[in-house]
C-alpha cells in the first residue's frame, strides 16, 4: 500500500504516451487490469488508464518467470498495477486497443490497489450499444445496475467522455460569461420560507426551527441586480420536491443561472443568454469532438445543429405550427411535453435547426412575478429556450416594479406576507431586468443525443434513489 | 416602467465613460441619484454607477425650467434615473466624484424606478472607516442593519469591491486547475446517510423518508478518484449544523475542493493546492487592485505576502515555537483558535509569510479516514493550510485500503454499517490519493484583512440568521 513512505525518482509514463516513438525504451507505466489472458507460457494483458489502453505481455525468457507469468494472469480485472516494461513495435496493429502500433514487453509487475474477483458489472459489457446487445445476445447493463455501482460504471470510455464533456459546459457557460462582464454570485440553499407558495419545496431542521431548500436562485439574483451588479451568472444545486419518475427530472440538479438588469428591452437579454448557449455548443463541438464521438459510438446520433443568430419564435406562431399539424390547443394552454417534442420536430423540418427561442408565452401559464407584454394583456415577456425538442431554459424579464408585482401576487392568490422580503427587494430602486436558468443535466444529456438525465448526472437523485 | 416597449436607438454612456473625452459632447446616462443638493435655481446631483460617479448640474436656462430643478431636487436617493446632458470640462477638480474632470449639465431628466423617500441606511454611512466615524461622531452601520438591507448595503463601493473580488477567486481557482488538467465535479447535496457519525449534519424531510445536508463533497470527490478522473474539483455548498457564533463561522458557506490521485507521495497533492493557492493571490493581485483599494479604503491592512515555493512546517515545529513562546502543548493535542492565532504571528516574523502550511498533525486529532504516517504511528498523512493565522484548509492523504480504513473506523468507534457504501467504493481498485476543502469566504475575507465571515458572504446563514 502506497501509505507516502518514499518519494522516488520514478516516472510513470502515461498511457496515451505509449506510441512508436517510444520504441524500444523502458518505461514504468501505472494502470489497470482491464482484461487478462493466460495463454501457456504468455499472458496477454489489456492495461487501461481512463480512455487509454495497451497490450502487455509477460512471458517466460529472460526477464519473466513462469511463476510471474502465472501471478500475472490471476490478478484481478480492475486491479491497479505497477508494471515495467520495454515499448515494441507490433507488426500488426491490435485493434482492440487504443495503441496500436505498439506493446509493452513487462518486466516487473506489482499490484498497487488488487480489486475484489467479482465486479458488480463488467466494462465491456457497460459500453455495449444496446442495439448491438440485442443482436447478438450479449449483456447490456440496466440503469439500476450502472447507478449501484457508479465508481465502476464512471470508469467506462462513455461515461469518462459524457463527464468531461460536462465539465467542459460549465467552463465554456463561465468563460463566455466572464467575457461579457458578468459576475459570478454564490446564492444560500437554504432559506427560511418557501417561495412560490411553497408547493414542491424539501424541508429542513434547522436548529429549533424549520427551513427550506432553494427552489432557484431567482430571489437571489434579483437581489444582487437591484444591489447594481447589473449582469450576474451562478452555478450551483437546485432542488425539486416533485414526486416526477421521468426521464427529465430530479430532484436535486445543477442549475446555470443569468440575471441581467437591461435598458430598454428584455430581448438584450435573451439576446446575451442564446449567444451564450450558441457559444457552449461552438466550444464543444471544437475542443470535445473525441468525447462526441465516444459517446456516439454507444449512443449514436445526429450531430447538434444550431442557427446564428438563435431563432426566435413567438407562442403564436408556435401554435399555428401545432394546429397545422393538428394539434387542438387554446391560445392560452401550456405546451404539454408530446406537443413541446412534436413541435421541436416540426421546427427542425422548417429551420434545420436543434435549438431555439420560444418568446411571449401566455401570462396565464406564467409565474407572477413574469413582466406581463406592454401591447397584449394576454402574453408576457417570456420566453423558454429548446433543445432537440425539450426545455432546456425557462426565463423572463421579472417585474421590477413594487405595486405591480403586488397586484400579479394578489391575482394569483399569494399570501403577500410570504413573499414581504421579495416585493421589499425593489423598493430602493430597481433596473429592468431579466434572466433564466439552464439545466446542465439536461443540455449535457440533449447536446450528445442521451435519453435520460440519470446518464448525465453523477449521483443522481430522484424519489426512488438517494444513493450512492 | 420600463415594460420592454420599445427597441430605441439611443446610447447610454457608462459612468466610469464620461471623461474630458466626451467634452461637450450631449449624452444619455442612467445612474442611481446619491445624493442631490438645491441651492437656488440650481441643483447639484451626483449620479452613481456601481463604484463610479459624477457630479450632475440642473440649472435654470435655456435647458431647464425652475419646474425642472424643483423636480431633479425632490428625486429620491438611489432612485434611477435617465439624464441627458452635456459634458463640460471643470475648471476645479471635483474632489468627492471619480470622474473629477467634468461634470454633467442636463437638459432631460426621467425617473426610471423610484426609491421609496426612507433608506433603511445611507451608503455614505456604510463605506465610512469605523475609526473615522468614532473620532468626528459619525454614524458608521452595525452589521444586522447591513446584513437586514443587504440590497442597499451591496451597493456600497466596499461591497461591489469584495464580491467581485470573490468572483475572481472562483474564477482563479477554476482556471488554474482545469489548466493543471483538472475535472469539475457536481456532487449531490442531499446524501442518505449523514458521514462522520452524524453530528452537525441538516436534516432534510425527503417524501416520506429523511435525507441529510452533506457536510461536504469528499465521499463523492473520492468516488471520482476511484472512477479513474485522477484529478477533480468542484465549488459548491457545504452545511454544517453547528451551533457557533464565531467571526469565522457559517451554517453554510463555499467550498472549493480538490481531490487528485497521486504516484508516490502526498506532497505531489500538498505542492499542487498550495500552488493553486498562489495562483490565486498572484491573480487577485494583478487583476483587481482596485477592489483591494477600494477595500482597504473602509478597512485598512497591511498586502498579503506569501512565498514561492510555499513554506512547509511540520505540526512539531509548530509545537517547538509555540513552546518557545511560552505554550503549553501536549505532543498530540490540537491547535485552539489562540494559538493558529499566535502561531500566524511567529511564523510572519520568522518567515515574513502570510500563507504556509501545517503538515505531519497527531493522528488522533483528525478524522477516521486519514492515513497514517508510515514512519511514525502517532503522526498522520496531514495538512492544514493558514492565512493570516487562520485556517483555511483542511487535506489529507485518505486511506484508499479498504482494510485499513475498516480498522481505523472500527478505533474511531463509527458504526461500520453506516459508512458501508464509502468502504465499498475502495473495493475494486483505488489509486492512491489526497484533497482538501477550502472556504471561500475565508479566503476572501482573510486576503482583504476582513474580520468577519458574514462580511465576504452576500446572504450569510448562521444560527440566528436566516434571512434575507
Amino acid at each position: 500500500m502506497i501509505q507516502s513512505q518514499d518519494k522516488p525518482d520514478r516516472v510513470l509514463v502515461r498511457v496515451s504516451d505509449l506510441t512508436v516513438h517510444k520504441a524500444d525504451e523502458v518505461v514504468w507505466v501505472r494502470a489497470r487490469v482491464h482484461t487478462s489472458r493466460a495463454k501457456g507460457k504468455q499472458c496477454f494483458l489489456v492495461l487501461r488508464q481512463q480512455q487509454f489502453n495497451v497490450q502487455a505481455l509477460v512471458a517466460v525468457g529472460d526477464h519473466a518467470s513462469k511463476q510471474m507469468v502465472k501471478f500475472a494472469a490471476n490478478i484481478n480485472k480492475e486491479s491497479i498495477v505497477d508494471v515495467e516494461g520495454v515499448v515494441r513495435k507490433v507488426n500488426q496493429k491490435i485493434g482492440s486497443c487504443t495503441q496500436q502500433d505498439v506493446e509493452l514487453h513487462v518486466q516487473k509487475i506489482y499490484v498497487i490497489s488488487l480489486a475484489e474477483p467479482r465486479l458488480p458489472l463488467q466494462l465491456d459489457d457497460a459500453v455495449r450499444p444496446e442495439v448491438e446487445g440485442e443482436e447478438e445476445g450479449r449483456a447490456t447493463v440496466n440503469q439500476d445496475t450502472r447507478l449501484d455501482n457508479r465508481v465502476i460504471d464512471l470508469r467506462t470510455s462513455t461515461s469518462q467522455a459524457v463527464f468531461r464533456l460536462q465539465s467542459g459546459i460549465c467552463h465554456l457557460f463561465r468563460e463566455t460569461l466572464i467575457n461579457k462582464g458578468f459576475v459570478e454570485i454564490q446564492t444560500p440553499k437554504i432559506i427560511s420560507a418557501a417561495s412560490e407558495g411553497g408547493a414542491n419545496v424539501f424541508t429542513v431542521s434547522y436548529f429549533k426551527n424549520n427551513a427550506y431548500l432553494a427552489q432557484s436562485p431567482q430571489l437571489y439574483k434579483q437581489m444582487c441586480i437591484c444591489a447594481d451588479f447589473e449582469k450576474v451568472f451562478c452555478i450551483g444545486p437546485v432542488f425539486r420536491a416533485e414526486d416526477s419518475n421521468t426521464h427529465r427530472h430530479l430532484t436535486e440538479f445543477v442549475g446555470l443561472d443569468i440575471e441581467m438588469a437591461f435598458n430598454y428591452h428584455y430581448h438584450e437579454v435573451v439576446e446575451e443568454i442564446a449567444d451564450t448557449l450558441v457559444q457552449i455548443f461552438k466550444g464543444l463541438q471544437k475542443r470535445f469532438q473525441t468525447e462526441i464521438q465516444t459517446v456516439n459510438k454507444q449512443f449514436p446520433c445526429e450531430p447538434f445543429k444550431f442557427l446564428e443568430p438563435t431563432l426566435r419564435l413567438e407562442y403564436c406562431e408556435a401554435l399555428a405550427m401545432l394546429r397545422e399539424a393538428g394539434i387542438e390547443m387554446g391560445d392560452e394552454e401550456d405546451l404539454s411535453t408530446p406537443n413541446e417534442k412534436l413541435l421541436g420536430r416540426l421546427v427542425k423540418e422548417k429551420y434545420d435547426t436543434d435549438f431555439y427561442i420560444l418568446d411571449k408565452y401566455p401570462l396565464a401559464v406564467r409565474p407572477f412575478y413574469t413582466m406581463p407584454d406592454p401591447r397584449n394583456p394576454k402574453q408576457s415577456n417570456s420566453y423558454d429556450m429548446f433543445m432537440r425538442g425539450e426545455e432546456i431554459l425557462s426565463g423572463a424579464q421579472r417585474i421590477h416594479d413594487p405595486q405591480l408585482l403586488t397586484e400579479r401576487a394578489l391575482h394569483h392568490g399569494i399570501d403577500l406576507e410570504k413573499i414581504k422580503a421579495y416585493i421589499d427587494s425593489f423598493r430602493f430602486g430597481a433596473p429592468p431586468h431579466a434572466g433564466g436558468g439552464i439545466g446542465l443535466e439536461r443540455v449535457t444529456m440533449l447536446f450528445l443525443g442521451l435519453h435520460n438525465v440519470r446518464q448525465t448526472s453523477m449521483f443522481p437523485r430522484d424519489p426512488k434513489r438517494l444513493t450512492p
